[in-house]
């Protein structure tokens, strides 16, 4: 298959592309390089070292010997997006190319705009240019598991049989995010549902869990083709920084009673599960949405478990949570069709998080501790976030 | 009270500064002018005359006696929203001001993505600047019917609860809006929903359904207070458009079958309920929804009504439908909260239909009938619309 991947300098989309590329699919790397802006931004950099996208496809080239191409540049330029669809024809399109963290959203009003903007304008001009050059192309949209919140009843997989006064439709699940970030992945919903309707596209939404985890087989392979990992209280998921936590001696910061449940899984299922998503194309005119996750958790029981295996004594510290959220929910979602296309869940019983111990302490002169604090809070709107402060 | 109308200069907007002044209101009226650039990019005029918006207040100052004032801006600008909240601290904000003709927001991709972007950061920074200034400020915002598309359940009033596996939960009840424009709107009540939850903000989000009249008893007083009427193709609602087409004797054209039923209005009833909705504000932290609609009728039936009151022989014609809409379909809609605070509705069967006509005659030499025939048509994807060739 040819295969655009968007967003393929990020943290999951880069060893995506490395997952598809290993498995003989033709891989065209599409990234503006946002993210390491924001990482200057917020002065923030990823704890392991990474490559530049230029550096990373020359030693996939020398290792694997497969070739993945670059093209540069941004989404809401809708040149652009005719570009790489009249270009390279894809079958599948993946696009991870968003702003992805909740709190960057809501670090001020400029934020949560950018944020919305950003997600919005580039679905909508990559839709139109799928439609218009390519409408066969399966567009394969990264969501998240965040856009359905926390009600209280069963999250099903992006629709839902509604009965209603002795009627019945099926509907879109209802939704109800926490973060301006979670909302632009609502808006980008609706609006895919509405082209695959009209233009008759094909499309899979996959409402993603909280990744964790840093390796796959293929990232493994040689330093250069390392992904990036974040534990900065913008960036970094909650797992993947309880891990850098304890392996600097610092104490797991639980925001509230650290009762939030949600959705989780290993890297390497969330590229097997883009993997899965493309060979098996949604239909014509379907809006196909999968909960891609495969266990859930509590941040107290991850929080517990992090302590529990870590080999010194770690500390748990419960902060005043800057999100306003259910701490103490109902929580069971459905995540059956991946599982029913092939996906073999690692489960985090099994997996990695010793493992992670050794690697960051390998890198734990590059931690600065201070960006483990959280700075955007949700309860008070702040319309400029004040300048920041030189570090001491 | 003290009220921001946005979108004053609008069909809707202008009689509701009226309406709310006229009640000893303080109005201050907030617009760009963005609905007369659109008459000049596409164009078209409203059938009836009318005023400068500095001639409509200084008109009301003589007629009335009530000052109403005027204050020019554009939401996208963050600093004006913390402008108007800040100078004017009103009780409520009455929101009018969006893009609000589904055609305009299909004519191509540029149209659909300014669509969204206007509407979506346009609410965003009057989010965070009634949220940062004011706010206990109650917002009033007009949403649409069409945010539900048309479900084969009954519709009820933004919220429904939710009986799934055993459980129960009051969740937003699901919408599928057939238009980039609705969906615009859709977006609105997602982010607004939020605001609510976490900053505590009052808001009420009307979704109104399709509007026809021209007058109300103030801008009836005299012609330098008429609001405008829309004919055209893009902007023209059903009836207002079966109305003139009647009267200059072309044919009623229906799109489709004209089995499309929807909740409609008069625009009398519009500005009454944004007067009680102002009266009755919302709790603080509510996001309260009413549908806004006194009574359904499909498409069908509105083209016989006219057929049957108009005195000389009038056609009906069936184009093909230039949307993707249900042309046959269930349609029950709440609409019991607005009742309950007191309108009286103006039901069409009382009404004005006959008294429209004459209205029309006397502004006939005005009507481009090219400007009814549909330009925007749904079912391919335009990327950049044909340069407009001029009138032979």
């Amino acid at each position: 298959m040819k295969i655009l991947v968007l967003g393929a300098d990020g943290y999951l989309g880069w060893p995506t592309c490395l997952h598809l590329s290993a498995r003989g699919h033709e891989i065209v790397a599409v990234d503006n390089f946002a993210r390491r802006a924001i990482d200057v931004e917020i002065g923030s950099d990823s704890l392991v070292p990474i490559a530049t996208l230029q550096e990373r496809v020359q030693t996939w080239r020398e290792v694997a010997g497969e070739i993945i191409k670059i093209d540069i540049g941004d989404l809401r330029d809708p040149d652009f997006c005719d570009h790489i669809i009249t270009t390279y024809d894809p079958d599948a399109v993946v696009h991870f190319a968003e702003q992805r963290s909740a709190p960057y959203s809501m670090i001020d009003r400029t934020h949560a705009v950018d944020t919305q903007v950003n997600n919005v304008v580039g679905t909508l001009n990559l839709l139109y240019a799928i439609a218009a050059h390519s409408p066969d192309t399966h567009l394969v949209k990264l969501g998240t598991m965040g856009e359905y919140g926390t009600p209280n009843v069963d999250i099903e997989e992006g629709w839902i049989e509604l009965n209603h006064k002795g009627r019945t439709d099926r509907v879109l699940f209802p939704k109800r995010p926490g973060s301006f970030y979670h909302l632009s992945k609502v808006h980008d919903s609706h609006n895919i549902e509405f082209a695959c309707r009209i233009w008759g596209l094909r499309a899979t939404d996959l409402n993603q869990g909280v990744v964790y985890g840093q390796m796959t087989p293929e990232t493994a392979l040689d330093p250069w083709l390392a992904t990036r990992l974040d534990y900065d209280a913008v960036f970094g998921t909650v797992l993947n920084r309880f891990i850098i936590q304890a392996s600097i001696g610092e104490p797991l910061t639980v925001y509230g009673t650290g009762g939030q449940t949600r959705g989780m899984l290993d890297i390497r299922d969330t590229v097997r599960c883009i993997e899965l998503a493309c060979a098996y194309p949604a239909e014509r005119g379907e809006f196909r949405v999968f909960n891609q996750f495969t266990e859930s958790f509590s941040v107290r029981q991850l929080a517990e478990l992090v302590a529990d295996l870590y080999p010194d004594t770690v500390t748990v510290q419960y902060l005043d949570n800057p999100r306003v959220e259910s701490e103490d929910h109902y929580y069971n979602a459905a995540n059956s069709g991946l599982l029913a296309l092939g996906l073999e869940p690692h489960f985090l019983s099994d997996t990695l998080v010793e493992s992670m111990f050794e690697m960051v302490k390998q890198n734990a002169d590059r931690i600065q501790p201070e960006l483990l604090v959280p700075q955007a809070q949700w309860r008070s709107p702040t319309l400029t976030s004040e300048p920041v402060e030189a570090a001491g």
